[in-house]
């Protein structure tokens, strides 16, 4: 068996937020390997996910972030189990970052459930008719192509859809991913109910510069 | 003609926001009347604010107020004509207390125009229905019954309609009146373009304490 040093826990700790025992566990399971070790925390982590995720989430808090002094607005609804965990800093720095990750990322959709059926319909026209002109996929199968439309349609997702976009300050995690390891460290279900961003004088017309006539009409006054 | 103190000027300042020069000639006006001081200013006050509305406001800023930690959260969308007034204090304290007033008193949307009218045409059959019901209206002609009809919507109206709500802050102004002196002190047509409020866990299935049945199975076991 591994010898398994205090400072190797405390950096697997503060890579996963698992708990001592289950980091010292999982470095003996992997023989001191830090990569196997976080491999065994996060299909654990995932494998609890999966439990919690049935758990009615009905407290929380709501969060906004404001950027550039007001030019960008983002205000967003996330739930946990409890007010304890809904009170931690742990929980109200992750919505702090979702809320930065949507004022930049621009989700339009918290899931792919919340996409309407015809967007999706009219984004997989597209996608099919776009592989079937293209020259290089001529006299391929049926299912090539369907294979080719349903890697748009995911593109497509992960450009829409908060929880498949990668997540701004790490782009290797989805928002989903993120969200998955906070769950598994809070214990606790945790969903990212609703949101809304408001772009300042997004759709208003702008007033038109138009100095040269401004200019000549004081002339002739 | 009266004589006007500087002391009187700076008072009148402070109460309206409006110039020097423009508060002195409103005492000279009053003969010295404060009260009458400040309607004058008031009237020539709403006068250039009618000849602002119509003017492009394609600038401002997008405001929020977090409530308790997060329990409720408003995003608000106020416009302005220039990035100057966007970023002056007067202009984002105004927004603050818009952001807020929205947290408390819960408007559903900005001005009558946006009450959809299929919610007015069910207001209006109920309030209808409420008048003719009423004993003490037995008798009383048509146009007595419309107009009871139209008391009750416009305090509909001031229930749920952001611009027609008595501000939180003074309840002797409506929002309406917050708006239109704000208008007159910037110079500039200001307007309150769109909003939303999230209250914590609304709609969501709350879990259901039931300390009888988790204590009866706990001493099955």
């Amino acid at each position: 068996m591994a010898e398994i040093s205090a400072s190797a826990v405390k950096s697997l700790r503060e890579k996963t937020g698992a708990g001592m025992v289950e980091c010292k566990n999982a470095l003996i399971e992997a023989n001191g390997n830090e990569e196997v070790a976080i491999e065994i925390l996060r299909k654990r982590g995932l494998a609890s996910v999966k439990k919690k995720e049935g758990r009615i989430a009905a407290e929380g808090i709501v969060g906004s972030y404001i950027h550039m002094g007001g030019k960008v607005g983002v205000l967003v609804e996330v739930n946990c189990e409890t007010d304890f965990v809904a009170r931690s800093e742990d929980f109200q720095n992750f919505v702090k970052d979702i809320a930065m990750h949507i004022c930049a990322a621009e989700p339009r959709f918290v899931s792919k459930d919340e996409v309407p059926q015809d967007l999706l319909d009219k984004e997989r026209e597209i996608a099919r008719e776009q592989a079937l002109s293209d020259e290089k996929n001529k006299n391929k199968p049926a299912q090539v192509i369907d294979k080719i439309v349903e890697g748009r349609l995911s593109k497509f997702y992960s450009e829409v859809c908060l929880l498949e976009q990668p997540f701004i300050k790490d782009q290797s995690l989805t928002v989903r991913d993120l969200l998955n390891s906070m769950i598994a460290k809070m214990g606790e279900n945790i969903k990212i109910r609703r949101f809304v961003r408001f772009k300042m004088g997004e759709g208003l017309d702008k007033k038109k510069e138009d100095f040269a006539s401004e200019v000549a009409a004081a002339l002739k006054q």
